[in-house]
């Protein structure tokens, strides 16, 4: 059977916890290995990508490393980094930064990808 | 000519006055025969399917059985249910109530469904 | 190459400057001969189309004059528009008038257009 495809879209920073279930919801529901999986973060969204070590452990970037052991791919919009003057150089490098997220919204459901916005 | 086929989302319980009114439009406009209509609600959007024997008749369960008698389709996600503390067996016989909202909105849209988010 | 294909969709009015700047990255980024990109306005955000000879140069006609220099095509709900009270008159000739918003979202997903919701 073929995979299904799907990419999450999330441009504000509040909705990150309501997303990150939705694709543990998902993944548990059809299996990691029926399921491709992306997010596109732009925005407000992309400043969550930017670890706080004020904040304590439990914070997005542990939750974003969980959902990649399950081979979700989670990617920031370059655009939206400069516009909250977020340096790029601050980005874990798990997560791939993209030159426009829209791009990637459009070209992904061009190939089959579903749309979901939380 | 085949029907055209839509899922709508709904994921915050303050936007089903929106979602209704879309979904009444589009059914007038397109006529109910030409169109597949299913709404997807997961979050907080799933405790408005309870109903209050305390509001007034005009409410959401009674426009949700007027939208159901021109064939729409309405799911409550189980995993919503059970973050929102809401008893399965509260939900009116006429909500489909589905493991996981996100995995409908994938499985649809595989199958050539829109999406659309109020 | 076959062209992209893109709707937007945006139904509350505080949306139109993270629309616009959307559409723009897209753009840029694509390049306009590489993309087709409509935005369908239902809701609230109707009513950004009327011009307020009150506000500043600076306002949502402007960039959405600017935008259909990019052959970007902007839309308007009927249906929106009379529950928001606004006299369809008053609506840029270059901004096109549909009988319901939802149907066009429909459509355009069916003729193979992604869909954005920013």
């Amino acid at each position: 059977m073929e995979k299904y495809k799907v990419v999450f879209h999330i441009n504000e920073s509040n909705k990150w916890s309501t997303l990150l279930a939705n694709v543990n919801n998902l993944i548990k529901d059809l299996g990691k290995d029926n399921v491709i999986v992306e997010v596109v973060a732009n925005g407000t969204a992309v400043s969550d990508y930017v670890s706080d070590s004020n904040k304590d452990d439990n914070n997005l970037i542990n939750k974003v490393s969980e959902a990649i052991n399950f081979g979700v791919k989670f990617l920031a919009c370059k655009n939206s980094l400069a516009s909250n003057k977020i340096d790029e150089r601050l980005i874990p490098e798990f997560i791939t930064v993209i030159p426009a997220g829209v791009t990637e919204l459009v070209k992904k459901q061009a190939a089959g990808y579903g749309y979901i916005k939380p």
